[in-house]
This record gives structure tokens, sequence and C-alpha cells, in this order.
């Protein structure tokens, strides 16, 4: 019983690793169809997130008949709790490279971004590219030190929100409105997915070290 | 055992109806403080979203521990699924009237709307705490037929956006781009406020009836 329990609990964080390959691919993925922009690839994402909806679905149900079945002890438990929002992160992670991609759509053949702040959406999308690899390497490899990193990262990505929002309000912001609106509901879609990182980084460490990070570079996203 | 299975699953409902009240108090407050403006009201949201995030960690853990100790069946399995998921979505529903309040208390004592959209977001916020309320009364009743009504009213809402997009991207629109940011922001986290509310009927039904409602216009959220 106990054998079957841990091999399992294996399975689970295999298929983990499997959803953060797919997020990671959907988020690159967006950031191409809207850099370059590119319809066919915005259409593949919005289409390929339904896959990780259903992997949302069945992992869940996994992990919760796993605590059923097997009357885990109270370590066992918390594993399995951090799984379950492992899960529903990256499941979120994947909705918001969708939200990302529909923009991109709705725009093209025009670009969502304006020319002035290309370089900004470009870093942040390899921020948020970066940090999913991550979460998928310490998921792998069981590295804390890589979950770690991610906070760091992470206060990049207030920088570039911060700059790009200094962009749309300054004086020599010569875009429309609509472009503005587009710029602050993209950036605000890619703060939320690197939140949602930093909240999985926070529960693979738990998961590895069996305590939770603390302090002010780990909110409780 | 199965009788005080039962009695604590009663105690988890009880406690997500107190969850759902806070909610509603929170929408009506976030949103009585965006229109005032109002800064100690708008303060008060954001520090009292801590005691939600508290509650969810708490519910959370209980639902979850109800589960390795009781080994439920099938039926009672699904229900604390369902359960676990009403818990997340109103502790999401508080973040997101934690923004609406922290966008008032970044403007005050500046209104962050303008004239012309008041009526609109007067609307949406009584729209989201309609459905505030709704919640809690299937919940307290358990009344699927008040959760159904939950699905109508969100099309309101997304009347409501597409209305304010249009006044936004409209020829007599006026105002500054922060403004327009500040506005597409505020109607994005009502929306979204909304859809968790969906999810939130959603699985209330399927406590109550043992179904998972389906078609368009129960999304998956």
């Amino acid at each position: 019983m106990r054998a079957n329990y841990h091999e399992e609990l294996g399975h689970v964080v295999d298929s983990l690793q499997e959803m953060a390959t797919l997020v990671e691919t959907a988020i690159k993925e967006a950031s191409a169809a809207l850099l370059a922009p590119d319809l066919q690839r915005a259409e593949a994402v919005v289409t390929n997130d339904a896959q990780l909806d259903a992997m949302h679905e069945d992992l869940e149900f996994r992990c919760l008949s796993l605590l059923a079945l097997q009357a885990p002890v109270a370590g066992e438990l918390r594993t399995i709790v951090s799984a379950i929002r492992v899960v529903f992160e990256l499941a979120r992670m994947g909705d918001l490279a969708a939200h990302v991609a529909k923009i991109a759509r709705l725009r093209y053949p025009t670009s969502a971004l304006p020319d002035t702040l290309r370089p900004n959406f470009e870093r942040m999308s390899e921020v948020c590219i970066e940090m999913t690899r991550l979460a998928n390497h310490s998921l792998k490899e069981r590295d804390a030190e890589a979950a770690r990193q991610m906070a760091e990262i992470d206060h990049e990505m207030d920088g570039l929100r911060r700059d790009h929002f200094g962009v749309l309000l300054g004086d020599s912001w010569s875009g429309s409105v609509e472009q503005a609106i587009d710029v602050a509901l993209l950036g605000r879609y890619y703060e939320r997915f690197a939140d949602h990182a930093v909240a999985v980084a926070r529960r693979v460490i738990y998961i590895i070290t069996g305590k939770t990070p603390e302090g002010e570079e780990w909110p409780n996203a």
C-alpha cells in the first residue's frame, strides 16, 4: 500500500512537469504571436489551453483520490496539498498565456504593441519563460535553489511593469487609448503569470524542503 | 466516525458561508470606496483581505484533512473537491475587491472614475454584490435555482464591460490615458470577480444536485 502510494505520488509529480512544459510552450508561443504578430500561433495557444484545463481537472482529482484512498500522514498530506496548488497555478498560467494570445489575435494584422514598448515586452516574455523553465527544472531535479532564484527574477518583472506605465503616462506617449489599454492589460497578464510562477516556486520549495519560505519576496499569491 | 464526518462537513459549509459574507462586504465596501471616493473605506478593504486569505488556508487544510482522515466514498470525495474549489474562488474574489480598493486609494482624493462611466460602474458593482448574495443564499438554503440565476446575471456583466470599452474607444472620450487604463483594469477586476462567482455557483449546484451544469453559460472558470 505505502509503496503504491509513493509510486502514484511520483506519477503525479511527473504530470506536474508535463504541465509545466506545456505552460512554458504556451507563454513562449503567445509571446511570439504577440511580437510577430502571428495569427496562426495565437490561435494555437488559445486552442491548446483546453488541454491544460483537462490536465488540471484530471490531476486535481488524482491528488484528492490519493488523499482519500491512502490516508497519508501529516507530511504527505502537506505535500499533496502543495501539489494541488501547483496544478492550479500552472492551469492559471496557461489561461493567462491564452489571454495574451487573444489580444494578439484581436489586433491582427496590426501589432497590439507600439514599437517603443517592444523591448519592454520582449524582456517581460523572456522573464516569464525563464521563470517557467526554472519551475520545471526545480520540480524535475528537486532543486530548491532554482525555485529560490524565481523570487529575485520577479523583482525585475515589477520594474518592467513600472517602466511601461511610465511610457504610457509620459508626455511623449502618442499612441491611441486602445493601444494604451492593450498594453495595460497585457502587462497585467504577464505580471499575474509571474505571480503564479512565484507561487509555484513557493510550493516546490515546500515539497522539497518541508518548509515554506517566508519574507517579503514570497507573497502568499 | 461517519456522524463526525458529516458534522465536520457541515462546519466546513458554515465557514464557506461566513467567507461568502466577508466577500460580499469586501466588494460592497470596495465599490463604495471607488464611487465616493473614500480613502478610509478603501484602506479597510485592503486590510481585511488578510482575514480572507487566512480563512482560505485554514478551510483548505480542514477539507483536505477530512479527506485524509475519513476516507470518504466517491460522492463525498466530489463534494469536498467542490468545497475546496469554492474556498479558492471566494479568496480570489476577496483579492479582486482589494485590487479595486487599491486603485481607489491610489487616485484619492480624485475619483478613478470619469463621471460618464459612474452609472456603468455602479451597475457593475450592483451585479457583483447580487451575485455574491445569491452564492451565499444558495450555500445557506441549498438552493440550486439561486445558483442557476447567476449564469444569467453574468451575461449583463459582459454587456457592461462592452459598454465601457465603447465609451473609452469612442470619439467622445476626452479623459486621459491614465483614466482609460484605470477604467480598463477596474473593469477587468469586476469581470473576473463575476467569473469567479459563476464558478462558485457551478460548484454549489454540484454540491446540491450531484451534477455539474453544462453548456455555454457555464464556462469552466
